[in-house]
């Protein structure tokens, strides 16, 4: 194992930042402690609340940034306006080599614009992409994309494939993964424009191709990735949300029917709280943004302090399988083929 | 009211048709006794079921069909192949003017395409469309277009919005029905190349459109009607489908863990079987195509007996409503206003 991993932390990123993301690096420590942290953000908020833990960590230190993307900002303008953001200087010190990886909870849209001007993308990939875990009846799912890019090319879900595999079988220890296209019936002629030619690319892309899913199979655990344009990928991300948001409200109204449900309830509760566990992704540590220079891993902005832990040690584990320098072989390798064709 | 609605039901479409589709047949006549059924299908199988029934009724008529479209069969292939589908012949009898309306719960991509090309589209409709209800916190809210169209272009996610306000003002007594369109952020600059168009079109409809909504604000109830391209329509509605089968399986699963969870969840089940009732859509009755020169009900291929009656119920309240009248009406104006602008 590469010894003393570090990871820049956006300290003022989420939406109970620096707390949750200076607690959440002390958990991550606490179970790595060969880990180094580097919390950025404003120092001395970031230091009175580091005192209010009894330890003393050696290996967190704190570098200064005077400015802060919130979630209403524009990416694109603070990139310009906020030079000195606390993700702008995370950035930085990964582009200098100063940290191995990077974790956000912050604006989303800020982080992976800020990622791709300042880390660039890496050689031979069109566009990056962010995935996240869905949980099924299996395994784990992966979906890319959840939003880096909502105006897809056949070509780009073809990427998405190929990043995502190599995330799959070097994070996860998955080999060969399985690959689903969503779209709206499993026979190959099936599909809107984008997908119908993604059919054809993915089929003799070399990778593990399963075929079409519908958006009834994306839970059930069949495939390991799913690929689909990001405007797609994004409102199912969110709409899983919406149900989970449904059922609980719902579950309350039930309650307050009468004392008896409210008594039938109380029991079942325990168990469905058990149950929606599993669709929680904050366990899961954050997305990965993969097709940057730089290991970027962005968390949704109410991210737990067990979030933003998990969203570290995932960092960590993106930078020992050298996920990138695969990623970068695959798409030169993908390139030297055309050139040789 | 108007006496004697005819509706024809395609007996042969759904997956447990006739069964399904003559007891939702003998259903409604029995909450509804100035219903006229038309079964079409093969009439001695469905003679030899209706007998099952004990009263004798005087407004069923048989319609013989020779020919079955399944589930697995092209729409477009069967409208050349099987001229005398159960499906076909339906719609003939709605081209002729012996019934008002038809509903299927056969092969929803044949009965599409069947009414599309049989029927034809209202003058100044460029894409019909197929709506869905779902549940939300507060009311029902019906998403537009949930697959009949999976490449769409602005100007018909405009029809959607127009078609279905008229539909929801007209048969849900809703007056000026707030509409949505589904897209990745609240902001009017936010969304892809559609998205974005779209909006703006909408904000000069004259509709009561209030903007983007997200995925995660589809089953909040804050609007009325939802816009989409087909394409997003139909992967949220089966994900939503996917969603309750995950929660099922996890339940199950939970239940063989133990002898305790197996009695907790066995406290449980009663419970969650009332709240998941709201989320099944067999109970709302089918889903309109709008946007032909008939009224066709579009139900799932698992249709229930209870559901087929919603159906037949649904498709009396177009007829009632006049709902196509409006559409006509509607485009025709907006046809008007073009030309002398």
């Amino acid at each position: 194992m590469k010894k003393g991993i570090r990871v820049a932390v956006d300290a003022m990123g989420g939406d109970f930042a620096p707390g949750n993301e200076i607690e959440g690096a002390v958990l991550a420590l606490n179970s790595n402690s060969s880990l180094k942290i580097v919390l950025v953000g404003n120092k001395s908020e970031i230091e009175s609340k580091l005192r209010t833990f009894n330890n003393s960590y050696t290996n967190i230190e704190i570098v200064n940034s005077t400015e802060v993307i919130t979630m209403n900002d524009s990416p694109t303008e603070a990139f310009k306006s906020k030079p000195d953001s606390s993700l702008n200087v995370s950035l930085e010190l990964m582009k200098r080599n100063e940290v191995d990886a990077i974790v956000s909870a912050g604006n989303t849209g800020a982080v992976l614009t800020h990622s791709v001007l300042k880390l660039g993308r890496i050689n031979g990939v069109g566009r990056p992409t962010i995935g996240s875990l869905f949980p099924t009846q299996r395994r784990m799912t992966m979906v890319f994309d959840i939003g880096a890019s909502v105006d897809c090319k056949p070509v780009h879900l073809v990427e998405y494939a190929k990043m995502g595999s190599i995330f799959f079988e070097h994070v996860f220890k998955i080999p060969n993964p399985k690959i689903g296209l969503l779209n709206v019936g499993e026979e190959d002629s099936k599909g809107n424009d984008l997908t119908i030619e993604t059919n054809g690319l993915l089929k003799s892309s070399g990778l593990n191709f399963i075929g079409n899913i519908e958006g009834r199979d994306v839970l059930k655990g069949d495939v390991d990735i799913i690929v689909c344009d990001g405007f797609v990928g994004n409102v199912i991300l969110k709409f899983a949300e919406g149900v989970l948001d449904l059922l609980k409200a719902k579950f309350k109204e039930f309650a307050s029917t009468s004392v008896l449900n409210k008594i039938r309830m109380g029991m079942a509760y325990g168990t469905l709280k058990n149950i929606m566990k599993d669709f929680d992704y904050q366990e899961y540590g954050g997305v990965p943004l993969l097709g940057v220079n730089g290991v970027v891993i962005i968390g949704h902005g109410k991210s737990s302090p067990l979030a933003l832990k998990n969203m570290i040690i995932r960092a960590v584990n993106v930078v020992q399988n050298e996920v990138n320098l695969k990623i970068k072989n695959a798409f030169s390798l993908n390139k030297q083929n055309k050139e040789n064709q």
